[in-house]
C-alpha cells in the first residue's frame, strides 16, 4: 500500500533500522488455521543470512526470528503476526560518531533531503538489513500458496551469465547458481572483487509454477505490476523483466506469441511458448510465472569516492563497515519472498472477488 | 490502490471498454485551483490517438475528452474530476456475434479462467483504449507538477537502437523517435511488418527533469517501485528499468556510483553521471528521473496462430479489426502519462508527511 | 479507501456536482457473472428520487440511470462498472451569479476554508444529490449479499417516534415509516415546518438480515466501525449506533449480554436478545445487524440567518432554490444502500481471507 | 485501511494478543523532525493504566512502552516507529486449559465463527488490552498537532449524567468526570457494581480544540466519518455522535444551524452555537471538533450466563479472571488517543491535497 506496508488483502508492514535494537514485521490479512511457528521461517532466513561464506558480507546475525502474536495452539488465528529479529551484531563503532560524507550510489543524500535528519549508521532505515523481515513475511506467504513452488536463483554476476540450467546446482553454490561451471567462474570474479574492496552486479530470476490461470487483475492491480513494484523494491534493484522481458521488443509478434492448444491429458491447454512469462493482461495464464531482477553493484566500495558531506563541502566518501561485494546473491531468498507476497496476496483477492 | 485505481493521494481510476458507449477516469485528490480546461487534456490525447499516419491502427477515434465535474470557473475545486471520451469508431462487427476463439498474446484466455465471462469485442476492458484516460488523467497530473518537464520517446524499434539523440527529431517524426536517421529506418521497418501483419516491439524512455530531491519514499512506497508499477501497467509491457537498468548489473561499483561535488553555482550539489536515474533508496535525488520500459510485438497478426476456443477445442486465432504494427509507437504518451501520475502522487505524498 | 471513494474490496467511488452536468458513480471490484440492468438499478433510485410527495423537494430529476460499462450481454464481466445520471433540471438561476454568502449549517464555509474555491451552486459536491450515486452504487451491492435482506425506514421525525411496527406500512407513506399512527402525525409535521420555511431532524434505522456469523474483522476493519463511517458520512448526520447503541450505556452488563442458546431446531444457536446489533468485536454474530443514524434538520430554512460571507463581512444567509423540510425521509434510502455497500465488502473481504 | 490498521497518510498498525508475550504497534508516515522519547508517551500510557484505582480491572501491568526503531538522536526520523509492551501480568490460568463457552457480549462466538479457532484466553486479540497501543500510537500523534488540545471526560456512568463542567476536575478523580459531585455519586455506583459482580455502562465525550478550519474532506474521508469510525472501533462501543448528535435529529433547522459572524478581533468569524461540533461536510470548521461515544457495559460478569459451547451444547459463561466493572473510565485515554491519530492524519492529508 504505502511506505513500509506492502500488500492490499495479504499485507506486512516492516519496521527497523540497521543498528537500532531489532527489526520486524507485522504480516496481517493472513488466512486462519495454518500451522506455523519459527520453525517454518527460519530456514529461509539462514538461507539469505551473511556471513554463511567468503562471498557475502561478514557481519555475523544469526537471524533468528521470534513469533510474538497471531498463532495459537501452533496455527494462525487469522490475527497479525508479529516478527522480531534482534540485531546483535550491530557494531556502530564502525560507523564513527557522527553523519559521514554522502556516500554515492547509496540512499544517503536522498533521505536527508527528504527527511532533514536520519539514521545514518549503517544505512539506518534503507540498509538491506530490512529485506531480512521481507523473508520472514515471504515464509508466512508461502503457506498461504502451498500449491505453488517458487525457486530463484542467479543468472548472471559481474556481466557473465550462465550457459546452462540444472536446478539441482542451485543449493549446491554460494551463488544460487544453476550452473556449475558458471558458479565456478564467479568464484573467481567476487574473490577479485572482495580483494579489490570492488563490488559486482547479478541478474535474479524467479519461476513460481503451479500458480493456476486467474490470478491477478486487470488493470492498475495487474500481477505483473505488483510483481515489477516488488521486485523494484528491493535494495539495489534497477530492472525487472516479466517472462521475455526487454527481449520481447526485439521479437516479432510470430514469434512472441503463446500459441496454445489442447492438452493430450485434458484440463489446462498446452502453451507452446512462454515468452509471457505466466502473465497475460494482467491475469496469470497457468503458465509458470517468471520475473528477472536486475542488483547493481554495491557502492559500498574501498576507492574513495568524491562526494559531499552534509554542509555542501566537497568530501571523499570511503566505506567502512562489512560489506557484500555482490548484494545481487543474497538478494535471491528477497526476490523468492516478494514473489511468494505478492502471489498469497492475489490468491486472497482473486478469491475476493470471484469466490 | 486497487484494480481499476492508481495512486494514494492523488488517485485516478479508469472504466470502460473497447467497443462500450465511453470510456472514463475520475481523477481524485487533485489540489483545488488549478486552472482546467478540456483544452489542457486535448493535445495529449491527440498525441496519441489512432490513425494518424500509416504506421498505426486505421481505427478513427477522434478521442475528444469532456470533463464532466470538478472544475468551476475554469479552476479545480478540489472535488473529483470525471473525464469521459465517447467511443465513436467501435465496429462491433469487425469482431463477429460470438466469442472468437482465444487469440494467443492477448488477454483472452486469462480473463476467461479469472471470471468466466467478458466482453471480447476488441479486447473489451483488456483494449489498449483504456490508455487513452490514463492519457487524460496525466493531462491533470501534469498541472499538479508544473516544475517537471516530462519527455518520453522510442529508444529501440523491432530491435534496431538510436544512435544519436536530438530532442528536437522527437515531435518530427511518427515515432517520437529522437533521432531523424532511426526514424527513417523505422519506417521501412514498420512498413515492412504492416504489410506483412506482422508486429514489431519497442523500447521507450522516458526523463522527467524538474524533480526536486526528496519526493519519494522507503520501503514500499519508492518512487521507482511506483514507476515500475506503472509501467508494467501498460499494456504489452515486459520489462522495466531506472536509469542504467539491466545494464547496472555489468558494471562495477566504481563504474556505476554517481559521484557528486559542490555546484560552482551554489545549491544543488553536481552529480558526475546518473546511473541511477535519479532515484537512490526509494527517494528522488533531484537528477533527471529515467524510465524505459519495453513493449512486446503486438500478438494481433494476419498469420494464423494454433489456439483453443472457450470450449477447449483446437482452433486457429486469426486478427480481425484494424492493429498497431508496433504498440509502441503511441506508447509513448502513455509512458509520459503514467510518469506524470506517480510524479504528482509523489508531490503530495511528500508534502504530506514533510509538510 | 479516501476522499471520494469508499470500500476495500468491493469499492465504488462517486463524482459530480448539483448542478454539473451529471453525477456519476464507478463500481469497482464487483464479482462477474452477476445479471445486472439499468432495471435492477432504478427502482432504488425511484425510491429516493426528490418530488414524489409534497414532504420532499421539488426538484423534477428523473433519475435515469444508465450503464456505461462492465456489463456483457448482460452480466457483470469483474471490470468497472460506470454509472451516470444526468442533472435535468438544475436551475442555476436559483442560486444567483455569484457566490451569495456562508450559509450556517451548511459546508459552505468549510469548504471556502479548504479549497479557497468552490462550486457554489446548490451546494456543489456537498450536495445530498450525490447520494444518488450511493443508492445507484449499493443496487448493484445488493446483488453481490442476495442472502440479506435489508429494509430501513425512519424511527423518528421531528422528535416523535414511532410506537409501533409494521414492516407493511413502509411503503404506504411518503415517510418510510412503519408505523400508520406516527405517519399520519408526521403529515401534519412535515407541513408545517414545510409552510414555516424550517425543517426538522429524523432518525433512521436499518436492519439488515440474513448476514451470516463471521463478516467482518478486527480491529480496525470492523464490520460495525465500517457501518459508522458509512452512516456518519451521509449528508446530514450527526450520529450512528448499533444494535442498543446510546441505550446500552445505560443499562448493566446482565441486561445487555445476548445470552445464547441452541437452538431447538439445529444450526446457528438462539440469540435470547439482540443489544449488539448483529456485531460483537467488529464481527457478525448471525443476528440482524442494526444501525441507527440522526439526521440534523436541514439548515436551509427560509428564515434569514445571520452569517458572514467570503469577503468576511456580515451578511444574512436567505434560502433559496427548492428543499427537502427534512432530508432524513429521502436518507432512508442511502442509508439502505450504504449497509449494502459495506455488507457487500465485507462478504468479499471475509472469503478473502477465509476462503 | 483494513483489519489492522489505521489511517492513510499517518497510519498505525496494532499487533499482539492479551496473553501473548507483548502487544505493539508501528505508526508509519509520521513526520521527521519531532523530539520522541518514551517519556513522550509513557504519561499517557499511565492514565490507562489498569489497577489505579479500585474501580479498575486489578491485572497490574505496568505498561512500560519502548520504542525500537523511527527515533535517532531524538527525533523522529520519517522511518515507522515500532512501539513494543511486554505483557507482564498475564495470568494465563486464570483462564483454564481449554476454551470455556462462549461469553455472551463477548466477540468468542463471533471469532469461532469466522475463524474457525482463536486464542481464547483473556479475549485473545479481542481484548481491550490492544487499546494501550492506542494510546501510545495517540501519544505520537499529539506531537503531530501541537496546535490542538485534546481532553476526553465520563458524561455519564450507568445512566447517571453530570450537571457541571469544571475541566479541572477531571484529574482528580477516577473517573476523568469532569463534575466533583458526580464523581462521588460515580464512586457508589461502581463499587455496588464491583461488589455485585455487574458491570455499568458509560457516555464519554472528547473535546478538541484549535483545529484550524479545512480538515477533513468529501465525501467518503470526512472528517467526522473518520472519527465515526474510530470512535466505534473501540472495545464495547456501541454508538458515536458529533456535537448535537442524537439530539439534533430532535431541534428545527433555526435552532440547529450555527449562525456567523464577523470576530471583532479579526480573523477566524465568531459562530453563536457549535451544534455541528466542529464539523460540516465532513471538513473542520474552525470551532472544537465534538466526539461522543457510548460503551456499553461489560458482558464480563460474576452471574452466570446462558449460552452454548464451542460444540453448540447448553452451557454457562461465569467470568474469571480480572475485569473492569465499568470498560468506559478507562475508554477516555483511548478515545483521546483516537482523536489524535484522526485529526493527524487529517491534518497530514490536508496538506498533501492543499498544500
Amino acid at each position: 500500500m504505502s511506505f513500509n506496508t506492502f500488500g492490499r488483502v495479504f499485507r506486512f508492514t516492516t519496521w527497523g533500522e540497521s543498528h537500532g535494537p531489532a527489526i520486524g514485521a507485522v504480516v496481517d490479512g493472513c488466512p486462519p488455521g495454518l500451522g506455523l511457528s519459527e520453525d517454518d521461517i527460519q530456514p529461509w532466513l539462514d538461507r539469505r543470512r551473511p556471513g554463511q561464506s567468503r562471498f557475502t558480507t561478514q557481519r555475523r546475525e544469526p537471524d533468528a526470528v521470534r513469533i510474538l502474536s497471531g498463532v495459537f495452539e501452533g496455527l494462525t488465528t487469522g490475527a497479525p503476526i508479529s516478527l522480531v529479529i534482534d540485531n546483535v551484531d550491530a557494531r556502530t563503532k564502525d560507523y564513527g560518531e557522527s553523519a559521514p560524507p554522502y556516500r554515492p550510489g547509496h540512499a544517503d543524500y536522498a533521505y536527508d533531503m527528504k527527511y532533514g535528519h536520519r539514521d545514518w549508521r549503517g544505512g539506518g532505515r534503507a540498509s538491506a538489513r530490512e529485506t531480512a523481515m521481507r523473508v520472514a513475511a515471504g515464509a508466512v506467504a508461502r503457506l498461504v500458496v502451498p500449491e505453488v513452488t517458487i525457486r530463484g536463483y542467479l543468472v548472471e554476476l559481474g556481466g557473465d551469465r550462465i550457459d546452462g540450467f540444472d536446478a539441482d546446482e542451485i543449493g549446491r553454490n554460494p551463488f544460487f547458481c544453476p550452473d556449475a561451471a558458471a558458479a565456478a567462474r564467479w568464484e573467481g570474479l567476487v574473490d577479485a572483487a572482495r580483494k579489490a574492496g570492488s563490488s559486482l552486479g547479478a541478474v535474479a530470476e524467479c519461476v513460481a509454477t503451479g500458480v493456476p490461470a486467474g490470478w491477478g487483475a486487470p488493470v492498475y492491480g495487474k500481477l505483473d505490476a505488483d510483481l515489477a513494484a516488488a521486485g523494484m523494491s528491493i535494495n539495489a534493484v534497477k530492472g525487472v523483466e516479466i517472462g521475455a522481458g526487454f527481449g520481447a521488443a526485439r521479437l516479432s509478434g510470430e514469434e512472441n506469441g503463446d500459441a496454445m492448444r489442447p492438452s493430450p491429458h485434458g484440463g489446462a491447454p498446452e502453451f507452446l511458448s512462454n515468452h509471457a512469462g505466466g502473465v497475460a493482461g494482467g491475469i496469470s495464464t497457468g503458465q509458470p510465472v517468471v520475473v528477472r531482477i536486475a542488483f547493481k553493484p554495491t557502492s559500498s566500495i574501498l576507492t574513495p569516492v568524491e562526494t559531499i558531506d552534509a554542509a555542501g563541502n566537497a568530501a571523499e566518501a570511503v566505506t567502512k563497515g562489512r560489506h557484500d561485494p555482490c548484494v545481487g546473491i543474497r538478494g535471491v531468498p528477497v526476490l523468492e519472498a516478494m514473489v511468494a507476497l505478492v502471489l498469497a496476496d492475489h490468491k486472497l483477492l482473486h478469491r475476493a472477488q470471484c469466490g
